[in-house]
């Protein structure tokens, strides 16, 4: 494990807190070892630094009652969603409660004449997927785990979609959201745009829940497309392939869904989803429309592909292959780590401009190489953003050092190519350091706006600044 | 008029920051009362409220100077774009200095791989499309005026293309901003997306200049679609154009301009651009795609609309004839004076949900008739925006009285039905109130915010927040 900073504890604080919300909560606040584990489990390296106690709210008031009471004791308050996030975001470095909010897990109210929904901060993307399916409708952001929505807006999350339609920054049209002093706010209502005051709905999302907890979201929904047609095409190098992406963007298909898979992914998805793809780079591919329009822009793509050097396109309708083809990369994670049994995969997550993406990759590959370490790559490639599965034998200290300097080499390489450290898993424990190279000043100024919304440092205390 | 609050004013500091400013600008800062005046000009019915001085930069250097300067000796600094903005905001209404961004107008980078650019932020939106086209490049966003970016970034504008493209929200990837200390930051960089910390970018915009000064934005761009085909169509009713633009939203159809006409409207750009369209409400559309997709696209819209009493419904994919449909809804404003001539007009702005929609236009058209007042209606209905323009005679003040009570009460309207009292506009100085109605106890934090990042108030002070 790698380790993780401890903050200062407040014993007396806590103790007089988990007392009040024990009386008030019931069996809904638990303090066995196991679950406060749990809430402090990190999907990747970071140690586990659990909470004092989890407690389990049914209500934005239960919630608000949480906070006054852990604002009263300077307590500190880790929003907890599905727990699938990726930089240490629900670790508790100076202890405090955890508030799970998988029992907020409502859907309440689908609109369909607007194109949106109300929903608790636990409703998962797949409840809510097929909650909405009767209707026609589907929300977009696909981050790849069954993450909670609020969770999702708390890490500004995307995913294979978001090449088409946005990250949730985008789709979000408000929140309801308890702050750090327990009152209750709405940062906006159902109008599809607006411009009343500061944007305190973005402020939230990507906020890591240290600004204030999201009990309530308003999204934006889209229609289920008339025909989707998926694709995938290989390609000679990942060179040739972002080639092929960048074109096939600057010639306005609005492609849904655009996904790279380099050499060593495409051995790790054969091997797992018993495909039997050429093993060279490979793009996945996924267009909506209506039938002409999804057809003209899978052959669009063809036609873009073949210029460079891409081979096997293959296109499907039916949504049985569609769904296998989609499996295999969602399952990628599991699939990458099969290469390499017993290992830990740690998964970096840099964004940089299309131009420049290839280079990116290419140089990644290169330095994995070079430092012995095993690491395929995805990536949501229309975006610029890809994730290199570092696959590190963490009994192995020399592994792990190497794997630290690869991942510190990779937020440097991106932020020189004007890109950035994260494109969606966010800051978390892991990466304050690259955010202070990737933003200099304006870090200042996020300190500021900590300080003043919380001024005792009460919500996910450790958490992208690390001054705070 | 309509008076507007008057601040304290700082006269020996403003009397220091003028002293200074002037031997380090030169020319380049003048205080003759007619430039003062053009930069405290409010389009609407505000009164002017005049710098003490303008001064011209050239550079963010320049910008970090002046904020400086006026930071030390605690004097009001107010950006100016074009002087376009419609609740007040570049009034100085505690005197101080004008920041004209207009010389600071070049197009630093264009980068057509990336589809981003990057421009100072007096690069007005029509100089930055002529400047793209030949590279087959354009910038959406279009709010009828030719405004500046900058200026369309702080009061997070939008327009007409917004039901597809987005707003300036969706649109800029990130900024250089001189803060309240004079501090030049980055709030990003190129990625086409980040979760690098909180979205300061997102606070900037919209933010009224009254958090820092824009001084480059980077924006994303789209590539000039192959095919582009205008229609208009006639409906019996308000209501029944607006089902048939939320059916053909529901349907998937992505049009990237629907505009309506209220019969009103329809009469004045009839008389003022002669054209001899039907005197009943009209919808004015535009698709986007290839040269199949677009065709497809209005065929879809025309069935949609037939099946809710459209009529007269035309077609045309020439540019002559689009520009000449188009121009006529650009020309509105003027058209509308027209209509009333010596009137002055008074734009509202709210956005409500979709389903809302016709309830509200027609709710106020009733109103407007209720109270003897001349207001036509065009709206961006793909997002449920529309403006209501009051022709008033100012002389009459039983007139501008019943204006101001119908402004308040569509403003309360928009509100209890879910909606905005702007959808892109802006607060200013203007909806100050309504804000608060709107947002209630958000508004607290805002100002938590601007406290914490400009605790002296020099940054366009007594805007958007009455208590700053």
């Amino acid at each position: 494990m790698v380790q993780a900073v401890a903050l200062p504890r407040n014993e007396l604080g806590i103790e007089a807190a988990v007392g009040i919300l024990k009386q008030k909560f019931g069996d809904r606040l638990q303090t066995g070892q196991a679950i406060r584990e749990q809430h402090g489990h990190t999907t990747t390296w970071i140690e586990n630094q659990s909470p004092d106690a989890v407690v389990f709210p049914h209500s934005t008031e239960e919630v608000s009652e949480i906070v006054k009471t852990c604002a009263t004791h300077k307590v500190p308050v880790i929003a907890f969603g599905t727990g699938t996030s990726l930089e240490g975001h629900v670790n508790a470095p100076a202890g405090g409660i955890s508030v799970d909010l998988t029992q907020m897990n409502k859907v309440l109210a689908v609109n369909p004449g607007d194109l949106d929904c109300v929903v608790q901060p636990g409703v998962t993307r797949e409840d809510l997927n097929t909650h909405l399916r009767d209707q026609g409708l589907f929300f977009p952001i696909d981050p790849g785990a069954n993450a909670s929505l609020g969770g999702m807006a708390a890490t500004r999350a995307s995913g294979t979609n978001a090449v088409r339609y946005g990250t949730m920054k985008d789709n979000v049209l408000s929140l309801e959201v308890v702050m750090p002093d327990g009152q209750i706010i709405r940062t906006g209502h159902r109008a599809k745009k607006s411009s009343a005051g500061y944007d305190l709905t973005r402020l939230l999302i990507g906020a890591e829940g240290t600004l204030g907890i999201i009990t309530e979201l308003t999204l934006r929904l889209q229609g289920i497309p008339e025909a989707i047609t998926s694709a995938r095409c290989s390609f000679p190098s990942v060179d040739a392939a972002c080639q092929a992406v960048m074109m096939t963007i600057q010639y306005g298909v609005p492609v849904a869904r655009i996904e790279l898979l380099d050499e060593m992914s495409v051995q790790a998805a054969n091997a797992y989803s018993g495909l039997s793809l050429p093993e060279t780079p490979l793009l996945l591919l996924e267009f909506h429309g209506s039938e002409n329009g999804a057809v003209e822009q899978s052959e669009t793509f063809n036609q873009i592909a073949e210029e460079f050097g891409g081979t096997d396109f293959a296109a499907t309708s039916t949504t049985e292959e569609r769904n296998k083809l989609w499996q295999a990369r969602h399952d990628m994670y599991w699939a990458s780590l099969q290469l390499r049994p017993g290992a830990r995969g740690i998964s970096t997550d840099v964004c940089v401009p299309i131009s420049r993406l290839a280079e990116c990759v290419t140089a990644t590959q290169d330095k994995a190489r070079e430092l012995g370490l095993m690491a395929p790559v995805v990536g949501h490639v229309g975006d610029g953003n890809f994730h290199s599965l570092l696959l590190i034998d963490m009994e192995n200290a020399d592994e792990v050092s190497k794997a630290d300097q690869f991942v510190g080499w990779l937020n440097d390489l991106a932020i020189s190519m004007e890109g950035t450290c994260t494109g969606e898993h966010g800051i978390g424990q892991g990466k304050q350091p690259y955010l202070v190279k990737e933003l200099g000043p304006a870090v200042k100024y996020m300190t500021a706006i900590k300080k003043a919304l919380d001024p005792d440092n009460i919500m996910n205390p450790g958490k992208i600044l690390s001054n705070t």
